[in-house]
C-alpha cells in the first residue's frame, strides 16, 4: 500500500501469514488479536515450543519444522481429550529469508486445514540467536471433561499409540554415528528421521481418548519419564512389560543386535504418541475404538497401587533399572 | 520427590510457577494443558514476545523483564477492551539460574495476581542465544463487542492516553549518548527508563474504550507508525496536530532543547498506550468516563476520509514529513 507503507514485520506478515488465517476471528491478522467462540465448550489451552538445535536441526527443511512446531501441540491436545479449535505462533528469526519462510508457511498452512486448527494470530521477532518458534494451541472439549494426567487408578491397562523410540533414533541417525552406520537400509533410516521431524499427532483419537481413559497424556520426553510423571501425579504405580512396548520394525532391529539399548528407546524424547490408562473392563472397547478409528494402541502394562516410580520387567520378569528416565532441558 | 525424580524442568517449574498459577483451570501446572472457560464471552488472544538486546537489556532487573513480559500483552487486551482472564509463558533460557529466576517469577506472580491474570501454563526451553519471554494473554469480552482496529470513522476524534516517547527515551537513556548526557536530573533519568521497563497497561480503561471507542489498538511500534496502520485498515485518513501530542516533561524538554526531534518520540516503540478513535459527539463522555479511571487521555487530531498516510501538522499548520514513522523487527 503506497499510502500507508507496511513495515518489515507487516509485510512478512501479510505476504505469507494472512492466507492460512482462515478463521473469522483471525481477522485476516490486520488486528492486534483475535476472538475465539468457546461455542459452549471449555478452551483447552496448550503451549510448546521447539528451538533450532534441540528439537530440529539447522538444515532440516522448513516444511517440516512448521509441522513439527504446529503438530507437538495438537499431540497435547489429542491427549487431553480436545478437537483442535486454533492457534498463535510466535516466530523468533535471525531474518526474512523468504525462501525459507514460504515453505515454513506453506506447511503450516496446509496442516492447519487438515487439523481444522487454523492461524489465529502470531508476533514475529528478531533474534541473533537459534530460530524458535512457539505455538500456543487450543482445543474444546464438553465442560468439564478433560483428560487428566492424574486420574490412573491401581488395576487401570497402560496403553500407548504407535511405536516407541523412533524419534530418538532419527535423530541419531541425523547426528551420524553408530546408529547412522548400522542402517545400510535408506528406506528404515528415513523412516526414522521422518519420526524425528513430522510427528503424527493422534488427534483421531481425542474423543475415544475422552471417553474411556482415566488419565492421559503426550509422550514427549520418553516414555519411562512421562509414565513415571503420569502416576507420580495420579499417587500410583505402574508395572510395565518391556517386550509389550510397540517398536518399528528399524527399532527392533537396532535393539536385538545391540546397537541402542532398550533406555535409548523410552528415555528419548519426541514420540509424541498417547499414553493412557483405562479400566481393565474398558480396554478392549478402547481397543476396537481406536482401530476403527485408524489408530494402532498396544498395551504395555498395568497401573498398580504405591508409590514408588514404575517397574519395567524384561522378558524374564526381572526389574531393569533405568539410569536415565527422559530427556530434560536443563 | 524420590520414588520419582523429577527433571530439571519439572522442578524449576514446581518451585517459581506453581505458586503463581493460582486459577483452577491450570491444575497447579501438573497437567499438559489448562483449561479456560469462556464463561459466555468471548476469549480474545493476543500474543506479544519480548527477546533480551531488543525489548530489554542483558542487565535489566528481572523483576521488569517480568512485568514487561506480561504487561505488553496485557496493554493489548485492554485496548481491544478486554478484561484478562490469563496467560501462558514460554521461557528460553540459557541456563537456569535462580539468582534470576527467583525474582523474575515473583514479579510475575504480583502482577498476575494485581490484574487478576493468573498462569495457566507454560513451557521452558533451553537456548544458547538471548533469552526470550513469549507470552500468550487471554481475556474476556461480551460476544461479538472487541474493539477492532478497523473501525475509525471520518470525524471521528483521535485519542491517546499517558504520554508518548518516553520508553524510547528510557532506552535511550540505558544506552548513554547525548540524551543520557543532556540528562542530568536523576529523577527524570528514572521516570524515562521506568517508561521502558515497565509498561503501564491501561487495564482500566478496557470497558470505557469498549464503550465508546470506534477503532481501538495499543502502540507499541511508535504513535506515527501505528495509526498509519490503523488508518489503514479503517479506510481512513487522519491529521494529527504533534503539539497536542502528550509529552512526559523530559520528553518535552529533550524535544525543546533540541536533542531530540519529535521522530524519536512518535516513531519509537514500546509506549503500550491506547490510541483510539471515537465518535465526535462522544468523545467528552470518554474523556470524562477516561479521568474517572484515573487515566489521563489527550485529543491528538481528527480522523479524516482519504487513503493517504495521517498528516502531523506542526504548530503553524505545516505538515512534518516522517522519515521513519515505527520501529520494525527486520
Amino acid at each position: 500500500m503506497a499510502s500507508a507503507p507496511a513495515s518489515g514485520e507487516d509485510s512478512l506478515i501479510a505476504r505469507y501469514f494472512k492466507p492460512i488465517a482462515t478463521d473469522p476471528g483471525a481477522f485476516a491478522l490486520i488486528d492486534d488479536a483475535a476472538v475465539l467462540q468457546a461455542q459452549g465448550a471449555d478452551i483447552v489451552v496448550t503451549t510448546d515450543a521447539i528451538v533450532e538445535g534441540v528439537h530440529f536441526l539447522p538444515d532440516d527443511p522448513p516444511g517440516t519444522v512448521a509441522r513439527k512446531a504446529l503438530r507437538v501441540n495438537l499431540s497435547d491436545l489429542a491427549a487431553k481429550g480436545a478437537a483442535p479449535a486454533g492457534f498463535v505462533l510466535t516466530l523468533a528469526l535471525r531474518h526474512t529469508d523468504e525462501a525459507w519462510l514460504k515453505p515454513f508457511a506453506a506447511a503450516l498452512g496446509k496442516d492447519a486445514r487438515h487439523y481444522g486448527c487454523p492461524l489465529l494470530g502470531g508476533d514475529t521477532v528478531a533474534t541473533p540467536g537459534p530460530l524458535m518458534i512457539s505455538v500456543t494451541a487450543f482445543g474444546r472439549v464438553p465442560a468439564g471433561k478433560m483428560v487428566h494426567r492424574s486420574g490412573a487408578k491401581p488395576g487401570d491397562r497402560v496403553l500407548v499409540t504407535g511405536t516407541i523410540g523412533d524419534a530418538a533414533l532419527g535423530l541419531a541417525v541425523l547426528k551420524g554415528g553408530k546408529v547412522h552406520a548400522a542402517l545400510s537400509d535408506v528406506s528404515a533410516r528415513e523412516l526414522l528421521i521422518g519420526r524425528y521431524r513430522v510427528p503424527q499427532p493422534r488427534t483421531a483419537l481425542a474423543a475415544i481418548v475422552r471417553d474411556h481413559a482415566h488419565a492421559a497424556m503426550d509422550v514427549s520426553d520418553g516414555l519411562a519419564g512421562d509414565l513415571t510423571k503420569l502416576c507420580g501425579v495420579s499417587g500410583v504405580s505402574a508395572v510395565i512389560d518391556l517386550e509389550s512396548i510397540p517398536l518399528s520394525n528399524p527399532a527392533r532391529d537396532l535393539l536385538s543386535s545391540g546397537i541402542v539399548g532398550i533406555e535409548t528407546l523410552i528415555a528419548g524424547g519426541d514420540d509424541y504418541e498417547i499414553l493412557c490408562t483405562v479400566a481393565e473392563d474398558r480396554a478392549d472397547a478402547f481397543v476396537q475404538a481406536a482401530q476403527r478409528a485408524g489408530v494402532v494402541i498396544s498395551s504395555i502394562g498395568m497401573v498398580v497401587a504405591g508409590t514408588l516410580a514404575p517397574k519395567f520387567l524384561d522378558g524374564q520378569g526381572n526389574e531393569i533399572v533405568l539410569k536415565q528416565r527422559s530427556y530434560s532441558h536443563f
